[in-house]
C-alpha cells in the first residue's frame, strides 16, 4: 500500500498597533502581497491563514485589493481563515471578558469581510497557559495551534505528534495543534526536497499521520535575505509545484478538515509555554546568561537534543516584572478594563472604550526579545494613547470637573501609591520610590510624559561588551562588525545602567565630584538616601485646589558617618490649570550646618531624541545644538522647556536660584532584527542648588505643560499642526 | 551590629477522605499529637498549623481534647491557623466557584471551632498555575506557601528568596511565601546545630530576612524511623532548645506577622509546578525514565546542582491523561459540579450535593507517586461514593422515575460516549473502545463496580525488573530485598500489562493457544479487532425499557488473512429492574464457515480480594478457595456470582451454552511508603463459548445486580450488614 500524509500549511500576519506605514507597507510588498499571490495561484494547496487585526485594519486602508482576493480564495474553498485575539494580545494576561471579547471581534470582523466562520485560534506568541482553554472555548475557538514544544513539555514525544489532541479545562474543551519544528524550520529556509523528503520518511500505510507548519508570514520576504530566497530564487513556487507534484500521497488540508476527517490523537493538558527561546527572553538577565550556558554545555555534552524538552526558560508573564515599565501599561489597561467591564455590567454602552482598551492589549509593546518591543516608544505610545482615550470615554458619564485622588496600589507591588486626576492630568506618586511621580499623564494629547525605560543589563549586554574588548585587543575598531551586528560603532559606550528607576521629582545630594558626565551615566556618587527610599505622604484637598505633601527623614553619608536631613516637597495642582507647583524644604535634623549640593531630577520622554521638532529651549530662545538626545548644562538661566512640535506639548520647568540646569538623554542599547541599536527614552532635566545649610531651606519650582489641543488651560501655540 | 534574622515554621497535616480509621489513628499517635504537645510546652515559638478538613473531622470524632488545645494555643497567640481546600483538592482542576467554595469552607470551619481568622492558604501538594491566585483572593486568602523551587523556575536564585513576593491575576494579589528546601531537608532529618548554622550563615545585620520552613507534619514520627528520632531520641526537644536559645537573634514570627512587619521582596508570576518529584511522576512511563537518565546525567557531570532551576518534569493535570481512572472521576465529578453550581445559580438548595462534590475532590485519589494514591481501592471508593450521593440529592428535584440517556463527551477525549441511567443504575458505554461499559454505578450502595485500575507499565518498574534480575544472577532470591523494597518476594511476576482499558463487555476472539494463565496475563493471541475499537450504536427506549444496541463489522486474523464478522450487541435496561438483559449476534460475512473462540470480559471491583466476605459463587454453591483474588475456570456451570458482603452486593453472570467461564483477578504493582506492593484492583469473568460459525450465531447473558440496600428491584439478602 503506498504510503500517504495529510499536512496543514498556516501562516501568520500581523503588526503592531503603533507601528510606522513604511514598515508595514514594506512588510506587505516584500511579504503579505507577494506571497498570498503566488499562493493563489496554485488554487490546490489549501492553507490557513491569521492576519492580526491592526494589520488587517492597516491593509483595508492601503491594499483593499488583498481584501478582495481573500474573499475570492475563501469562496473557492482555498483558504481557511483564522481568528485570534483581534489586537493579537497575551490572552494570559489580559482580564477573561476581553479575552472572549477580543476573539469575538476578529471572529466577527472575519465573517463580515471575508464571509468566513473562523474556529480556528492563532495564539499570539503561542504564549499558553491551559486555564485559557475556557475563555477561548466560550469565543468560539475549536481549535488553536501551539509549538510541538509546549507538548514535549508534557512528555509526549516526536513520534506521537502527528496529529492533535483535545484539551480541557472546567470541561470546556478545544483542540491543540502541533506545529512540526521541523517543517517550521525546514520552511523556507532548507531547500524543498528536505521538506519532501521529510514527508516522506514520516508517511504511513493508513495516511492517518498529520502534519503540521504554521509560522510567521514574515518568514516569506520579510525577514532578512529571505525576499530574494523566497521569490526571486524561487523558493514558493518551487515548493508549490513539489507540493502539487507529490499531491498523490501528500494530501494539504485545512486544520478544519483535518478536525473532520482525522481522529484526535489523543488528550492532553499543556504546561505553560511559549517557543523556547521566548522562555529564555522571560528570564532575568542573569538567569538569561546561565540558562545559556546550560544550553551551551548540553551541546557539548552531547546530550541537548536527547533532553532539551526537559530543559526549559522562564514564564512569560515575568516580562511584567523584568521590565516594570510594561507592568505599568499592564496594570492601567487592568485597571481601565475593570473600570469599563464594571460600567458594562451595569448595562451601560461602552463599546469605544473597551475597543480602545483591547487595543491597549496588543502584545508587542510589553515584552522584548530580539526584536524592540518593550524598548521601541514608537509601539508604547499607541498603548497609552489607546488607555488615555479609554479613560476619557469612561469619564464622560461622570465628567471630570475638580480633582479627585486615589490611594490604591496601582501597580501591584504591594505599596499603595497616590492618583491624583484633574481635568487635564493624571498625576501619579509613589511614595515608596523616592516619592516620585511615576505617570504624567497630559489628557488633551493622552501621552504619558514619562513613558520612558530605564537603563539597565540584559543578558545579552555581554556579547557586545566582550566584542568590543575582543575587536580592542585585536587593536581594530571595525572588526566590532565581524562579531555582532550593530546599527552603529562603539554602542558598548551606551551601556550604562541606572540603579533607580527613571521617574520625575527625585530627590538627588551630589558628591562634590559629580558631573554632567557621571550623572548622565548614572555613575556618580550620590550621598542621600532619598531618591528611591520610602517619603511619608498627605494629600489635603480643598476649593478645587490639591496639595500631595511627601517627606522623608532621611540622612547623607558624610565620610564615615551621616548627616540627618528632613527633605519634604508639596505639589500642588489646581483644577482648571495644568501647571504643577512644587515646593521644597529642606530641614537639618543636626546642629552642624552642612553644605549640599542639591538636584530634582525630571523626566520627559517626547518619543524622538534626534528630531527638528522636537528641543530644548529657555526664556532666552532655543538653544544651540538643544536636540533632546544633546547633553548639556544651563548655566544662562534658571528655566528650560522641553517641546515636541509634532505631539504638540510643550514642558517648561522654572527654577529660580538653582545653580545650574543639568540636562540629557536616557539612551537604551537593545537587539533589533538588525542588530544592536541604540534608543533615546527620554531626556532628563536637573535643576539643582549649591546650599549651606543651617537650619532649613526651601524653594520652588513650577512645572508647566502646555498643549496646541483644547483644555481649560491657556493653549500652546507654537509649532506645526499635528 | 548584631546579625539576626525572621524564621516561620509551618506544619500541614492531612488525611485522605476514605483512609482507614487505624491508620489515621496511627498517625495521630506518633505525629500529629505528641508533635503538637510538645510545642505547647514552647510558648514562645510561635507555629503555623494546616490541619485539612477530612482530617479535623477525624479528629473531632476521635480525639476531641486536641480541638480544646488548639484553641488555647490559637488564644495565647503562639499558632497561627492556616486554611487551604476543605478537602485538599488540587486547586487548578477543579471548577472556579468549588475553589472559592472548597477555601471558604475551611475558613468557615477554622473560624467557629478555633476562633481564627484564617487568611493563610496551604496549598495542596503545592499545585500552582499562576491562574488560581484570582480564586483564592477571592475566598478571601491573603498570602500562600509553595516551594522556593517554584520562584527559582521563574529564574530568582537562593539570595533572593528571604522573603516573600506579591503575585497577581487579573488585577487580583495574594503573598506567596517560598519554603526554604534547605531547611525543608534539613528539619527533622539533620543534626538541629545544621539548622542553627544554617540560619546563621544567612542571618544579616538588617534582620530583615525571612527564612520559611513547611511541610508536612507526618515527617514528626509517621514517616519510617522519624518517630524515635523526633521524639525519643528528642530532636524535637532539642530543636526547640535550640530555637529558645537563640531567640536574641533567631525571631519566630507568624506569617500573617511577617506580613505586617517586613516589606515584600517584590513582585513575581510563578510558573506552573509543584514540588521538583511530583513534576517527575507526572510525566508518561517512558519519559519518566528520560527524566531519571538526565538527572543522573547532569549530576555525573557536574552541573546539576547549578542548573538544576532549568530542568523540569512535566505539568500536573497530565496525571489525568496518564491515568485515564484518575481522568473518569474527574470528569464526573465536573458533571456533577456543573450540574449543582447550575441549580444553585438558579437559587436552589444544593449545600448537601456540594460538600458531596467537594468531598470528592479530595487530591489522593487522583495521582501517583510513591504512595499509593490512585491505586488504592479505598481511595476511589469515597470519591465515587459522594459523588453518586451527590447525584442523588441533586436527582430528588427531579425525581428519576424513569429511564432516560444522554450522548455527550462524558471524558473529555473527543468521541461521544452514552450514558444510560435508571432509578437503578448508571450504565455508561463507550463505543469507540470496543462498544465496553467502562462505568456502572449501583446507586443504592452508590457504588461503581468497574473502578478498577488498569495495568500499566510505571516508569519505576524497570527497578524491580532490574533487581531481580541481578538478584538471580547472583543465585539468591533473598538479595531482591537488599535493592528494592518490597512487601512481598517475587513481585516482579506480577508485571504484566494490559493493551487494552479493563472494562465490561468487551468482545474477544481468541486464540487456539489462548489460556486462563495467558488470558489473565494479557498475553494470549487476540484474533479479533473489536477489543478496544469503535462500535456503531443505536439507542432504542420505549415504555419504560431501553435497548442499546452496539455493533462493528471487524475482522479476525487468520493465519496472514482476515476473516470479517460483525459482532452486533444489546443491552436492555427495564426501568425496575437492576439486571442487564444482553444479546448477542455473530454474524460471519465470507461465505466460508470459522471456528471461533468467542468470550465476553467483565470486571467488578469490589475494594478486596482477598477478604473472607468477598467470594465468588455459582449455583453450585461458594467455590472453595474463591476469594476474589483467585484465579480458575467454571466448567461445571455456566453462572457465576461475585459476592461483596461487606458493600452488600451481588452480581450474577448467567451464560447459558457457555463452554466455560474463566475467572482471575487484575492485580497491580505499584510504589508505597513501604516499598513496591501488589494491590487487587477486580475481578475479571470471562464466559466463552467455542463457536463453529456458518451463518450466524447468537447468545444471551443475564447480569444481574442485587443490593442488600433499598430499592426497586429485589433485594439482596446474604452476608452481613455492612
Amino acid at each position: 500500500m503506498k504510503k500517504s500524509i495529510n499536512l496543514v500549511l498556516g501562516f501568520h500576519n500581523h503588526q503592531p498597533v503603533g507601528n510606522f506605514d513604511h514598515v508595514i507597507e514594506k512588510a506587505f510588498r516584500n511579504s503579505y502581497g507577494p506571497f498570498f499571490d503566488i499562493m493563489l495561484q496554485h488554487p490546490h494547496v489549501r492553507f490557513a491563514i491569521h492576519n492580526s487585526g491592526p494589520l488587517l485594519e492597516w491593509i483595508v486602508g492601503h491594499h483593499p485589493e488583498y481584501f478582495e482576493k481573500l474573499r475570492t480564495a475563501v469562496r473557492s474553498g482555498q483558504v481557511e481563515v483564522m481568528t485570534g485575539a483581534f489586537y493579537e494580545a497575551i490572552l494570559s494576561v489580559i482580564p477573561d471578558s476581553d479575552k472572549i471579547g477580543q476573539i469575538r471581534k476578529l471572529t466577527q470582523y472575519v465573517k463580515k469581510n471575508f464571509g468566513y466562520n473562523a474556529v480556528g485560534m492563532w495564539l499570539a506568541e503561542r504564549v499558553w497557559e491551559q486555564h485559557i482553554t475556557k475563555a477561548i472555548a466560550e469565543a468560539g475557538v475549536r481549535y488553536v495551534v501551539v509549538d510541538d514544544t509546549h507538548f514535549k513539555y508534557a512528555g509526549l514525544q516526536d513520534a506521537e505528534l502527528f496529529g492533535y489532541y483535545i484539551t480541557e479545562e472546567q470541561g470546556t474543551i478545544v483542540n491543540v495543534f502541533p506545529i512540526s519544528r521541523m517543517l517550521r524550520y525546514a520552511i523556507p529556509f532548507q531547500p524543498v526536497e528536505k521538506t519532501i523528503e521529510y514527508l516522506r520518511s514520516v508517511a504511513t500505510e493508513d495516511g492517518r499521520r498529520v502534519l503540521v507548519h504554521a509560522d510567521d508570514g514574515e518568514k516569506f520576504g520579510s525577514w532578512p535575505h529571505t525576499y530574494e530566497h523566497v521569490y526571486e530564487r524561487g523558493w514558493l513556487r518551487d515548493f508549490l509545484k513539489a507540493i502539487d507534484e507529490n499531491s498523490d500521497w501528500i494530501r494539504v488540508l485545512h486544520f478544519s478538515e483535518v478536525l473532520k476527517t482525522v481522529e484526535p490523537v489523543g488528550r492532553i493538558y499543556l504546561p505553560d509555554a511559549s517557543y523556547a527561546e521566548m522562555q529564555q527572553w522571560a528570564l532575568p538577565a542573569r538567569a538569561f546568561v546561565e540558562f545559556e550556558e546550560f544550553e551551551r554545555m548540553l551541546k557539548s555534552d552531547g546530550l541537548h537534543s536527547r533532553y532539551e524538552v526537559f530543559v526549559k526558560g522562564g514564564f512569560w508573564r515575568n516580562f511584567l516584572v523584568k521590565y516594570p515599565e510594561s507592568n505599568n501599561m499592564h496594570k492601567k489597561m487592568l485597571r481601565l478594563s475593570r473600570w469599563a467591564n464594571g460600567e458594562r455590567a451595569k448595562g451601560k454602552n461602552v463599546e469605544k472604550a473597551l475597543h480602545r482598551i483591547w487595543a491597549a492589549q496588543c502584545n508587542d509593546a510589553y515584552w522584548h526579545g530580539v526584536f524592540g518591543g518593550l524598548y521601541l516608544p514608537n509601539l508604547r505610545f499607541p498603548v497609552y494613547q489607546n488607555l488615555l482615550e479609554a479613560e476619557k470615554e469612561l469619564d464622560k458619564k461622570t465628567r471630570r470637573l475638580g480633582i479627585r485622588y486615589e490611594v490604591t496600589d496601582f501597580d501591584r507591588d504591594g505599596r499603595e501609591e497616590v492618583l491624583v486626576e484633574s481635568p487635564d492630568l493624571n498625576v501619579y506618586f509613589k511614595p515608596d520610590l523616592g516619592g516620585s511621580i511615576f505617570e504624567l499623564d497630559v489628557r488633551s494629547i493622552s501621552y504619558n510624559l514619562i513613558d520612558v525605560v530605564t537603563r539597565r543589563e540584559e543578558g545579552y549586554h555581554r556579547k557586545l561588551r566582550s566584542a568590543q574588548q575582543q575587536s580592542s585587543e585585536a587593536g581594530s575598531v571595525a572588526s566590532i562588525h565581524d562579531l555582532v551586528e550593530t546599527k552603529e560603532g562603539n554602542l558598548d559606550q551606551y551601556l550604562q545602567y541606572d540603579w533607580y528607576r527613571r521617574y520625575s521629582l527625585l530627590d538627588h545630594f551630589f558628591g562634590p565630584e559629580a558631573s554632567i558626565e557621571s550623572v548622565s551615566g548614572c555613575s556618580y556618587p550620590e550621598l542621600g538616601d532619598f531618591v528611591n527610599q520610602p517619603y511619608d505622604y498627605k494629600i489635603n484637598s480643598r476649593a478645587g485646589t490639591m496639595h500631595a505633601r511627601l517627606w522623608r527623614n532621611g540622612a547623607l553619608r558624610v565620610g564615615s558617618s551621616t548627616h540627618r536631613l528632613r527633605v519634604t516637597k508639596e505639589v500642588t495642582l489646581k483644577k482648571d490649570s495644568s501647571d504643577l507647583m512644587i515646593r521644597y524644604w529642606i530641614k537639618n535634623q543636626e546642629q552642624r550646618p552642612i553644605d549640599v549640593w542639591f538636584g530634582v531630577e525630571f523626566i520627559c520622554g517626547l518619543l524622538a531624541g534626534d528630531a527638528d521638532d522636537r528641543y530644548y529651549k529657555t526664556r532666552n530662545g532655543r538653544l544651540e545644538a538643544g536636540t533632546l538626545r544633546s547633553r548639556g548644562v544651563i548655566e544662562d538661566a534658571n528655566d528650560v522647556s522641553l517641546v515636541d512640535e509634532w505631539l504638540g506639548v510643550q514642558v517648561q520647568l522654572v527654577a529660580p536660584g538653582c545653580s545650574s540646569i543639568w540636562r540629557f538623554p536616557i539612551e537604551t542599547v537593545s537587539l533589533s532584527e538588525a542588530g544592536f541599536e541604540r534608543i533615546y527614552q527620554g531626556a532628563v532635566v536637573i535643576p539643582n542648588w549649591r546650599v549651606h545649610l543651617v537650619h532649613s531651606w526651601s524653594t520652588a519650582i513650577a512645572y508647566r505643560i502646555r498643549t496646541r489641543r483644547s483644555g481649560s488651560h491657556k493653549s500652546y501655540s507654537g509649532g506645526r499642526k499635528r
